[in-house]
């Protein structure tokens, strides 16, 4: 069993990386950068080079399990949004199914659901990310996919909803949670085929996904 | 019989409206602006109202086939490239759908048939292209994709090529030969479930798309 980490060095990423390691599974960490990947290694991960807008191949040996947390980040254009969130997880979902992944974590995102009525100010990033959803689930892969609400840098809490909350403002999670929930999803069969929201809430992640 | 050109008010658009006025097939012209419908009055064509970015509902009233040769522009941002020439396209292409239109002809681009070896330049505007076409297929309606190569505003010809030229700067068509060839398309059921590349060349619409 083999995991790769797609945005390893993002804010979600680091994390899920140090849960897994943690959880002694250490992934393989695709990094762009020898700094990248040092700060992996540091960590406990095997760095693999890759690239969303390059080469994936490297990245993709003896993978098994996926998850993509790559985001190309609000201070890009929306040139980057298309190559990276959209184009470039359309070729990493081509890349799980060659090399014989049996199994796919998407991070998406809130308004993923419906961009139409979503907030229109990051109507063209739901778009995208929406397209890319559909992508994976159209794919034959197995898929988890989880769109979380705004994230923040709150401490873990263990604890979700997969309901929406009704005030706009309770429409957000730790990011640590979505890292805890995306290794929960990692080593959960009965998370496959789902695509959940997930905001703060009281649920244990287990209650709310399994 | 009504059909429906979207981004009548374009380059490529106008010419297709005068053409299909000519033929004495006066199109329903989608305007968003009562300027926009003047012109189209004054041309022969029956405005319609609609937005790509808003209620699409009033314009696909009682119409049969679509051109959709609408695109956001150089001078906006990937943003738009986004919301107009991908989702755009998609709820438009949704729309035909419920209004049980027959035939749908998109005005696609060269490098569409592969954002990863087109031109590295406006690869975010090919990926774009590229999944507006992809959904068309899927989506069951009767569909005629042209592809053309850079758009030149030289007269009509009345001859295209559907290969490629060898030379890049030979990868070129006049917009006046586009819509020349998309009126074609709408008479011609032949041309059904076919994607065309379309550059200038020696032979006659006919003989090159029938």
């Amino acid at each position: 069993m083999s995991i790769l980490i797609i945005g390893a060095n993002g804010q979600i990423g680091r994390q899920l990386v140090e849960q897994l390691v943690r959880d002694g599974d250490p992934p393989r960490a695709m990094v762009r950068t020898e700094e990248q990947a040092e700060t992996m290694r540091r960590m406990g991960a095997l760095p693999v080079h890759g690239d969303l807008e390059g080469d994936l191949a490297e990245a993709f040996k003896e993978v098994t399990q996926v998850v993509f947390t790559a985001g190309s980040g609000p201070k890009t254009g929306a040139d980057k949004t298309i190559l990276v969130d959209l184009w470039g997880a359309m070729r990493a979902i081509d890349h799980a199914l060659h090399a014989d992944c049996h199994h796919f974590v998407m991070i998406s995102s809130r308004g993923a659901e419906n961009p139409e009525t979503g907030p229109a100010a990051i109507k063209h990033y739901t778009v995208c990310k929406r397209l890319a959803d559909d992508y994976l689930i159209r794919s034959g892969l197995d898929y988890t996919i989880l769109r979380p609400g705004r994230l923040t840098n709150d401490p873990a809490t263990g604890h979700v909803r997969t309901d929406w909350p009704d005030a706009e403002e309770e429409q957000w999670i730790p990011r640590a949670d979505v890292a805890h929930a995306a290794a929960l999803c990692l080593k959960t069969p009965g998370t496959y085929g789902k695509v959940y929201p997930l905001f703060h809430g009281d649920q244990t992640l287990q209650e709310a996904l399994v």
